[in-house]
């Protein structure tokens, strides 16, 4: 058998030309947004004050299975993919496992992670309408890089509300978004009716993504020609980042691999379903089997001690309600937390299909995910996100099972992103400073009290 | 004819070998290293001193054209490599130049360089020698990150000398060092006899890249089972980059393109002589000609502006004496400038390739550099390195002079590396406060006036 390489990249005529949309194979669909006010599911029209008209079309789709890529993105997908997927020959030799492992690096681009892939989509579409312009939030900054730099390549304004942690312990990602020619406020700000009461209510508050949502959808919704765009959650999101698990689909099926365990970290879902979308309509479809593993933080664990819900998507409460397993809207994670994945919520269709026993879920503890990271990255080479590094523990830990079963398990993870704006963090854990923190069963309870009755 | 990809990538098995070492076809060959103190000719034996046997003996042999890469550094570079070969297409659109550009991009590693081509090589040689470390300097901080990755994936201990200016401003390149287990140190530091000196002499110095090889060969020479290795300048460090530029090679044969124009930034010249090498051999051997442009910062022109003369590799003035175009040893460059390419010399290959005519050079400001950088970010969506950014403004200017003539030319450039831990330097742009230091004739006179007599 053909020796299988350290990266397998695709032709570019091996990459996708549709997304896929596992909203049309779930015979269970997941539940419809509903319009915060009259509790409704919301209407294209009502979505299309919020989103552009072809993304709110997309986000309300839960019907059609295949949906072209249009060629100005496929062509800006040309500039950054098809991205490696990697067989991580010196992490089994460290492990001494008899598993093998693979990962689909979506880091080898500016924005640092896989956020591009829906970035260009969503700018795409906004300049077709001909807006001015789109806002938006990011938390740990990959977002926002991601935006600007699509934003820029279509020549629209961008404006970031950035999470405040991250803005003061990032300011290296606020400057490439600035290259990037985009305008960058540190999250909640005063610029906006909602951030001028968050920072009210909660004086000296570090933000969080639902907060910074809320003042990006205000931003939007008041300036003529601006609409709002977002990184994560939505189903829009998940179908542009299909193409992931599509790549990874065809490099498989390219040399003969069938994959036996999936792991994906999980924040808003954006990552992890555009990774498995692929392979949970396999097994929709009943063609195929596959253990599925997301990975959250124990300081942030929505789908692992969250309630499966309606819910606000952002703290501000100005969009519409998402049936999904969440933490409550007014949970604000603990600053002390390195990367992103700090959403109260999870993505309708990675909740859906958790619901329906796709895919389990664990929860892991910084220190450990750092740990992992440092591991990975003096074998493999690549320093990778706090994020990712989620991912990895997992992967870890089910290939030492591996070790002790003799199982030749094909573990296939998606390294989302590189760590290279996140040494504030690295530095902490080199100088054994970082510490763990979970939240207590009461905290839980205060911020899951304040669920919306539907 | 097939159109060219976006990005052309070599199969594994396409990937080079064996190293190509340009001076076997040099009939006019480098002039040697002298002892400082005899100022004869350095024998093999004295240059085991400093560096490790396989090492010095690769530096002193201008005799073989093909050196083989050892299997265990192939299988490293297969980790990261082959890099890509990009095509230009959206710079060229954005120009609206008749030009095809082309780029090889060396930044997809945590390194963020083509500095890992020769580190994993350093670091195999002196694993394999039984040494227990080694000691280096690092300017920019890249080389100093590319031998931490190389030490940390042969278990060998690596001592970092960091040239102050960039320890200060870099803080996150210390602590990616710091994750891959190095030891970082500010230079001139108050470790070694020779940075003491330094620190009494010139009070409150940024330092050079001359000053903190002068503490890292200090270091390596007063421990035991130590050795220093150099990240540039030295043959053998072309030797090992040269896989640069035969991967290029190759990739440009398989699509039948035939460059024109070759680019490349010149600091010490481990870049430039790398991607140069089977070109100039080429030339050399009268098979074929290019239009071979070096590019330096106006800060530091040792080619443009230099003496072509025997001078000290090193401020403290205790390595071989090198024949090569220098600024002097002395020469400390304006801790204004922004990126690296801070160093007084030139890679005796380069400086002899370049005096025998077989290349041209420029220097540009740095204003002009960021400005092209920016350009080539947003529609290329790769931040660049200051150091690469160089190449980039000469590859657009080169494509704009052809926009003038008509002429379709083929313009290969390096695009050595990424600028994710330069954003200090890109704020300092994005707020308009970048100036330019361009030294006067008296400096350089000054600086020039201490070469050593040989």
């Amino acid at each position: 058998m053909e020796k299988i390489p350290y990266k397998i990249y695709l032709e570019e005529q091996e990459m996708p030309t549709q997304w896929y949309n596992v909203r049309a194979d779930m015979k269970k669909k997941p539940a419809p947004l509903l319009n915060p006010e009259t509790k409704k599911p919301v209407t294209l029209e009502e979505l299309s004050h919020i989103f552009c008209a072809a993304l709110a079309k997309q986000e309300l789709d839960d019907q059609t299975p295949y949906i072209d890529i249009p060629e100005e993105i496929r062509n800006f997908y040309r500039m950054y993919r098809p991205s490696p997927l990697v067989r991580a020959y010196c992490l089994e030799e460290k492990l001494q496992t008899p598993a093998h492992i693979y990962y689909k690096f979506e880091g080898n681009n500016t924005s640092g992670s896989h956020k591009l892939n829906s970035a260009i989509a969503q700018a795409y579409y906004a300049k077709k309408q001909g807006l001015k312009g789109v806002t938006t939030e990011t938390g740990a900054g990959q977002w926002g890089t991601a935006l600007s730099m699509a934003c820029s390549y279509f020549g629209l304004d961008c404006q970031v509300y950035m999470v405040k942690v991250s803005y003061e312990q990032k300011p290296f990602r606020r400057e490439v978004m600035r290259t990037y020619g985009a305008k960058v406020t540190p999250s909640p700000s005063m610029l906006t009716e909602v951030g001028r009461r968050i920072n009210a209510e909660f004086p000296g508050t570090t933000g969080s993504l639902g907060c910074a949502i809320s003042e990006a959808v205000e931003a939007a919704t008041t300036q003529e020609g601006y609409r709002y765009v977002l990184g994560s959650v939505l189903s829009q999101v998940l179908l542009h980042q299909s193409v992931i698990g599509l790549e990874t689909q065809t490099a498989l099926k390219k040399y003969g691999i069938k994959a036996d365990t999936i792991i994906g970290c999980a924040g808003g879902g954006s990552n992890l379903g555009g990774l498995i979308s692929p392979f949970a309509g396999e097994m929709l479809r009943g063609e195929a089997d596959y253990e599925i593993i997301a990975v959250e933080p124990a300081s942030c664990p929505s789908l692992t001690r969250g309630k499966y819900a309606y819910d606000f998507c952002d703290t501000g409460k100005v969009c519409p309600l998402a049936k999904m397993y969440t933490l409550g809207s007014g949970f604000i994670p603990s600053a002390n937390h390195a990367g992103g994945l700090r959403y109260h919520g999870m993505s309708s269709v990675v909740s859906e299909l958790y619901d329906q026993g796709l895919m389990t879920a664990r929860s892991v503890e910084q220190t450990e995910v750092f740990k992992a990271a440092t591991t990975f990255a003096r074998v493999e080479g690549i320093l990778p996100a706090p994020e990712s590094s989620h991912a990895i523990k997992v992967a870890i830990d089910e290939a030492l099972k591996c070790k002790e079963t003799g199982e030749a398990k094909n573990i296939v993870f998606g390294l989302t992103g590189t760590g290279y704006f996140d040494m504030y963090a690295y530095q902490k854990f080199n100088d054994g400073q970082m510490s763990d923190y979970v939240p207590t069963d009461e905290e839980l309870a205060k911020s899951l009290a304040s669920l919306p009755t539907v």
